[in-house]
């Protein structure tokens, strides 16, 4: 099993980093995406034609990307974002021409693998859900003056922004279909990589699409939680790396994880995250995963390495 | 010769026929495109990023593309039209795509060329001048009280649309640069090709470009004029063909043709439209090359056999 099968879970810039790291160790890679972005570009065309919003399978895809003249040259133009405040500006060409291929085939799936055929990817992008998702959290204290009030914060860009803690998110619709590709490939992978990435808006919302929780709980996949470089951001601020997997936990009870990689930055109580670790079943690695010089980055080489060794 | 080199000029429809046929006949094929047109997406795109317009280019690489799966699903989708009266709505994505290559390369030539490496174009798509430019025409009788007067009419889609009749167009700026790979391809052509096409806003105003009609002048090319099949146009109002050819002499003195090439159903008078092209230095062949039941349309067949029959 040098070259394993993996399906990793995520979206934004932390499935991003993951799978350009996969890339180097497997070439049996799919990844799986949320679709719940309501901002930027994504968040325009949701508005204007109500499909799911592309910009996190674009980045996926371009992650993805075949490392020759060819590949890394259409990568770059699907990232291509139109300048200025005009009716294009921000607007990111891959997620323009992810919607016309999504029209021309009327097929979601159809429509990214022909994006995956033209960058030559190493795998295969899919949407976590067949339809597009709203998440909606519940978070306490987002009035200063009310410190344990809970109120509801409704899109992803409005959570990931918010000044309260979040204590917990739902998505809307609330039982979505999964995309069948995406349950087949966790039933039939070999690892499942779950994180990094914004914590309760592109790593837990898996969990709340029940298909694809009841796969992930299922599968005979080992399975990999790779935190965050960051921990404390706008809607985790103050929690621990333990307070990360608890809060995983929270939304899957049931799933057991088999590793929890950490990069060394993160762990300030390491008997304490290893016991959180070993709640869920889970063996702690310690490895330094990120970018020397910018410690909020993953490296894709040296995260790379620390999925080889994990998975061989 | 049984696979020459060719040139083709023009824009829109036209010129997407005239390709669609000579990819049957030629694999080296040139497509110099007008870059006038300011309506539609084109003009859309003009307005927010002052750059060429798109369209016709995109029109004339979809047209060129291999005729394989890869080649004719890329085409389809450079075509497609967002639907709506929104933001996007009536962009097409390919106009999208061609100025995002633009932006990614600061080369307008590089972007086209890497569209045609997507298409497996048979065909290199260039551009008539390497500045956006704007058409205007001198209009006999826009009002109907006054027949006689004359106006001037501003912008492509403006002239193509006008109730007056068409006396002759200039473009501005006065001197546009010719794209050097242009000027290059018509002096290295076996044949040239001008028509069929919007008479006053595709055709003739590659003429007004000083290089390439010097170009058009002086190559030892062979050069076919294709009549159009729908003669009497907004811009073309009461026209037969022989003052077709008067008012494309009169934008281009000194050059001359070697054959004029005319469906059946456009030869009123064909003595009088076979003395016009002596005039002109040419050969009239009249050849069936519209669509059986569609009598404006080019055959690509029909009109690949007559240029194959011509060139050879």
């Amino acid at each position: 099993m040098s070259r394993p099968r993996v399906v990793a879970l995520g979206g934004g810039h932390g499935l991003a980093a993951t799978l350009s790291a996969l890339r180097l160790v497997s070439d049996q890679i799919t990844a799986v995406v949320t679709v719940a972005d309501d901002g930027g570009s994504s968040g325009r065309l949701r508005e204007e034609f109500d499909v799911l919003p592309p910009g996190d399978l674009r980045m996926a895809l371009a992650a993805l990307c075949n490392d020759d003249e060819w590949g890394t040259t259409w990568a770059a133009v699907l990232q291509h974002r139109f300048a200025g405040e005009g009716p294009l500006g921000g607007h990111s060409l891959g997620n323009l021409l992810i919607l016309s291929l999504w029209e021309h085939y009327g097929d979601t799936v159809r429509g990214l693998d022909m994006v995956g055929r033209l960058l030559s990817a190493r795998g295969r992008v899919l949407p976590m859900a067949a339809v597009p998702l709203t998440i909606e959290a519940v978070v306490r204290g987002l009035d200063p003056a009310e410190p344990d009030a809970l109120s509801t914060v409704r899109g992803q860009a409005s959570v990931a922004k918010t000044p309260g803690q979040v204590a917990s998110i739902a998505v809307v619709p609330q039982d979505p279909p999964a995309s069948p590709e995406a349950v087949q490939a966790i039933d039939d992978a070999e690892w499942v990589v779950l994180g990094p990435g914004s914590w309760f808006t592109s790593v837990i919302p898996h969990l709340l699409v029940p298909e694809l929780r009841e796969a992930l709980v299922r599968t005979r996949a080992r399975r990999l939680l790779n935190l965050n470089l960051e921990l404390d951001t706008s809607e985790t601020s103050g929690f621990t790396a333990e307070r990360h997997l608890e809060v995983l936990a929270a939304h899957a009870p049931g799933m057991r994880l088999d590793v929890v990689l950490a990069d060394p930055s993160v762990v300030v109580d390491e008997p304490a995250l290893r016991r959180a670790a070993a709640t869920l079943g889970a063996e702690l690695v310690v490895a330094k995963v990120a970018t020397a010089g910018n410690p909020g980055q993953h490296d894709s080489l040296r995260l790379a390495a620390a999925y080889r060794d994990i998975m061989s």
